[in-house]
């Protein structure tokens, strides 16, 4: 019992579903892109919505006190009271959120806010008065048609939105732009195109700023693709980027990574068989990959992820076909000659995943492992909410 | 301030986004599926995979100790440790679970599980002897090719594994079936004859075990679509539903509702307007509403959901178009003449989901207000994981 309790514990030793990253490669996918970024002279903001773990967080920002953006204002309480400072929360600010946003600034937090209208931005400058505390703010700029922010093309809006900022009592830091449509861009050039889309209008949009004598000290870009695929980041103070530490298949997909940098996969048992239909029936369903199902729209399908062995090595061609709620079902690919694998009942499997931010958020913890290796080193816990 | 701490929260009060369950619905749904089943003998067991709440499952459950059904042992664990006694977990049983399933039912807990495979079987049995306790188990079988079960037709491999549990030392309690395929029925006729192939097919796999002799004292069939479609449930003896309390826009696309009967929403800030797109943005995006797009497969593709008020009275064709982590882009139905409702930032919205299980996961409790009311009147927690 004694050598039983002091033995290490191992992927085989989990309730499944689970979690399970390999730190190996997170590390790895880490190092590339702030070796990358430090190659253009430009610091890394991470996004830390992806790995939502005090933990994990630790090892993804380039110090403990960040900087760091956030998608919720959750994030910046749980990462503000963890000691990181510079927290940037990227999600267009509303008026009912201000009394948090301002409760998280006196706790000593640099928390800065984004705006794409003039009424977010008079609501920013007037809770700025209220509390006598100037609430540093970005205007977000659109850059791709992708999303929210304000026409890059708009100079007017742009002008007038961070007048009423400037005037009203916030503070007027920069401008953001977040590019989203490089999720949609496949290879090289068209990843290097959108970054230098990105980068040009955010630059431009600081520029005409600065033009109508409104100071402008950041200037942020990013997402992981273009982050990735950036070669020229002249007049760009920050760069964001989230999902790099995991990586995914939809990652994958656009060519920004490959499958061995994936580092998020999802442990999950196997419970039967429909031998005439070429199924292998598991424990993981959608509740624990997440309904997302971005690859369904690329040129590779890997319906809800990618089946793997214990250790993380991929079997041919076996994928999640369909998922229930508690149940997924393996199959060989279509139109792939690979056998399928021979998995008894109770064998384990790890699938690599669709989309690591949504699969990460159907768990509340991640087991941390080496690559290859099924040893268990830690745990780290994850939250979520808002 | 005395004045307003006693003033009732409304849901104006919230911090968005948050999941809303509208208690008058909910509770007509409940009587609703009760009342039919009674009208047919047959009693109902919930399964509590879709509330995932002890608060809410007292509703929704015909008696507190039950009977109940769930997805997960730690949902068997929860609702066990809040006093239900008699629990089915209804996906297939492994090896590796069978500890945790001892432990259940040493706590005085009727736990029952499912198998469909000799291999399954036997470890049941094999824990059954260990621990000196049969395990009460069903065979499961498929009846439509769906998902997971014996194959109606195999009645040799039914009998084979039967054999296992009842002369290796489970207990053998019968068989389950389950019409998956009924979520791609729609209409009336066609829902009322798969209720009746999932019944015929339980029935006909009963019988066959009591010709060979084996002890079959429940045959349990169900979904919410054939629970509320069976017109006779002759040699049944008890039906599995779960979503019928909530509802959700696949129901509606089926026929088994109606979108006045969805009792589940997600109240979201309005956080930004793109014009020239005819766009609103919220603050419920993807983690809020979940990856599921059910709809996307039906005849009338609800988006990421379909748009209400604040007091939940839904604006004409105003539907998700699409979502990102923490942002939801609000937009007029393709093909609609509706208008643009005119909504302010800072405005609240409350989003109706394809599915209420999956958009259920993403929060952790309900709040609780009454039709046509904004007053919170309870709060429901809810847990997850495995």
């Amino acid at each position: 019992m004694l050598a039983d309790a002091k033995r290490t514990l191992t992927l085989s030793d989990l309730d499944t579903p689970c979690l399970v990253v390999d730190q190996t490669i997170m590390l790895r996918n880490v190092a590339r892109m702030r070796s990358h970024l430090a190659s253009l002279g430009v610091p890394l903001r991470v996004h830390l919505k992806t790995v939502k773990s005090l933990a994990a967080a630790r090892h993804v920002m380039t110090s403990p006190t960040g900087p760091a953006v956030v998608s919720t204002l959750q994030e910046a309480e749980q990462f503000g009271d963890a000691g990181v400072r510079d927290i940037l929360y990227a999600i267009g600010v509303t008026p009912n959120k201000l009394d948090r946003v301002a409760a998280i600034r006196a706790r000593g937090i640099d928390l800065s806010v984004i705006v794409d209208s003039v009424a977010a931005a008079e609501a920013v400058a007037a809770k700025s008065r209220q509390i006598s505390s100037p609430i540093p703010t970005l205007v977000e700029i659109d850059c791709d048609g992708h999303r929210a922010g304000v026409p890059s093309t708009d100079l007017r809006q742009l002008v007038a939105i961070a007048t009423v900022l400037q005037r009203g009592g916030a503070e007027l830091r920069g401008v953001l732009t977040h590019a989203g449509k490089s999720y949609s861009c496949v290879g090289m050039s068209a990843l290097e195109a959108m970054a230098e889309q990105e980068r040009n209008h955010a630059v431009a949009c600081a520029n005409a700023l600065r033009q109508a004598e409104l100071p402008v000290s950041t200037v942020s870009v990013g997402s992981t693709p273009t982050a990735a695929f950036s070669r020229n980041l002249e007049g760009v103070t920050e760069v964001r980027a989230g999902v790099f530490p995991f990586f995914d298949l939809f990652m994958t997909g656009l060519g920004v990574c490959s499958e061995t940098d994936i580092a998020l996969s999802v442990l999950t048992t196997v419970i039967g068989h429909q031998p005439d239909r070429g199924w292998i029936l598991v424990d993981a369903g959608w509740m624990a990959m997440s309904r997302d199902r971005g690859t369904a729209r690329q040129k590779v399908d890997q319906g809800y992820g990618l089946a793997c062995d214990l250790m993380g090595r991929r079997y041919p061609d076996l994928i999640m076909v369909d998922a229930h709620q508690e149940q997924g079902i393996l199959a060989v690919r279509e139109g792939s000659s690979a056998k399928l694998p021979d998995l008894a009942i109770g064998d384990l499997v790890r699938i690599l995943p669709n989309h690591a931010c949504a699969t990460g958020a159907q768990h509340d913890e991640y087991v941390v492992v080496q690559s290859s290796s099924d040893c268990i080193d830690a745990r780290w816990p994850r939250f979520r909410g808002w």
